[in-house]
């Protein structure tokens, strides 16, 4: 079982329009919802690739109960658990509109809910039983933090996974990523803006290096067209995706770190795990929907995608 | 009492928005809900103006539920009647970004909720109820129809209201006006295009003479920032707001039939009912917030609105 959190879980909404024109009103053709947030769309891939996912974090409010309620349909039966903490606070919702005619999308992005003190240590409790659980094999930390919590948020979270022994990933960014960094987490996988804001360094072989000075045990940075660079104490490599891809990249990051935990919960490698990250993004910018990965193209890309030895 | 049905409601969502690029991601910087729909924004005047109303139409889903609980607040306690009847189907959103920079809004407007025969069967029995009851003095009809509906709806609720003896306002356009018009509402409140639409006279006085002839015992046009003009079986009048106003003119029409409608009930003559109805749009225009009306702004118009005979 794998564990996901999402602190800043979101409801997302999808309007598709005719064409936007700002500054006047438009008839919605149609609307999609499901339930979003970074560690949301990691066990909906993890899930679809038959692992089991238990999902924490908080949500509330018509929002949060309305992706309670999608959530409970997702995936193969059972492979998805709710374990998210209610919070008073409304879970936020992001709305994206779809235009028809070019196929862009223009988000908007409501704040998130506040998080009490309380609601925080009740996460906390939550979290410490399910990395106790026995079949507990790795833990995915993700996204934002919300208004409310602590900036070491993160940095707390990952250090009960390595007192509980769990293997922990960390996927944010800014002051929480450079925070979460000095609690040791076992993986990282930052984007290469958020690899640049932590250390400084444009060339990401040598920000991975930094990052992992500063704390990470090992680095896997999503160089978007240019795949996927790890470097860790096993040896560096780097997986190219087949083609240069065009589609929407929205959860392409999120069915990466679904790729790298499902493969080591396999036990497979580290290039056959970074081979299935990049092959699994590829399919989630190919799918029609964002955030969605189309398994045609997943097993096309996995067939093709080529990972080599890397300096790190 | 005055009854407004509303059966296209709304949650009416307003997103603040630092300044609007189409296909960019905006952070949104205040959010706000309210109960929307034509009818009961003429409600929530009503109630502002000491008046009793009972609300029905649809509401159904997460948002129709959002909309009854921010409903059940709205106005001085009492005042507004949730007579709003289930739908299987979701209550619509309508999301307003507002432009923090220009001040314009850009409108999403889902589409509504199919209503089924059964629930359609369900609202006219509810509204033949409310008719009968001994203290009300008027209904508003108002607004577009959902999906599902016949296009003959408000014709059947015109004719209910006259069987019933209750005077009653028809406030819509298209098809569902000229058919309404049939069943000889006692008032219809168009605007310019819809007077223009219906009758194919662009030349205001001339347009209501022929509304009148297709079945309005009376016509008040609101012709935006020249006023509203009323032909009547009792003579014609202009009413002239007092300044060119500048503002968001969203929800000035439905003050506007509150206006109307509350000054039947207290018994003034039309060109008083007039003078309040311009006072009110005049004073919801100039409201911060779409669809209120800032009462400072309506005494001050209704000292200053000008009310003269006009030819009908």
């Amino acid at each position: 079982m794998i564990i996901t959190v999402t602190l800043n879980t979101a409801l997302d909404v999808t309007y598709r329009v005719g064409s936007l024109r700002p500054h006047t009103t438009h008839r919605v053709l149609d609307t999609a919802e499901r339930p979003g947030g970074k560690g949301l769309n990691v066990a909906r891939v993890l899930a679809a690739l038959g692992h089991r996912a238990v999902v924490t974090g908080f949500a509330g409010g018509p929002a949060g109960d309305e992706l309670r309620r999608l959530l409970a349909a997702t995936g193969p039966a059972g492979l998805i658990t709710d374990a998210l903490v209610p919070t008073a606070g409304t879970t936020r919702r992001t709305v994206g509109v779809v235009d028809g005619a070019t196929g862009d999308t223009t988000m908007f992005n409501e704040p998130g809910p506040v998080v009490s003190p309380a609601e925080w240590a009740a996460l906390t409790g939550v979290y410490r039983e399910l990395l106790a659980a026995p079949d507990t094999t790795a833990v995915a930390l993700c996204g934002s933090l919300p208004p409310g919590l602590p900036v070491g948020a993160y940095a707390e979270l990952v250090r009960e996974a390595r007192a509980a022994g769990v293997f922990v990933l960390l996927d944010t960014g800014g002051e929480p990523l450079r925070r979460g960094l000095a609690a040791r987490p076992d993986l990282i996988k930052p984007n290469a803006d958020e690899l640049a804001g932590l250390t400084g360094f444009t060339e990401p072989a040598r920000a991975a290096g930094d990052a992992r000075r500063r704390g990470a045990r090992a680095v896997a940075a999503s160089l978007g067209a240019d795949g996927m660079l790890a470097v860790t104490d096993e040896g560096s490599w780097r997986a190219l995706p087949p083609d240069r891809l065009r589609g929407n990249p929205t959860g392409a990051g999120d069915s990466a770190v679904a790729g790298l935990l499902s493969g080591l919960a396999e036990g497979l490698s580290w290039p056959e795990r970074l081979g299935r990250a990049v092959a699994l993004s590829a399919a989630t910018v190919l799918a029609p929907a964002a955030g969605e990965f189309d398994r045609t193209a997943y097993r096309d890309a996995l067939a093709r995608v080529e990972v080599v030895p890397a300096a790190g």
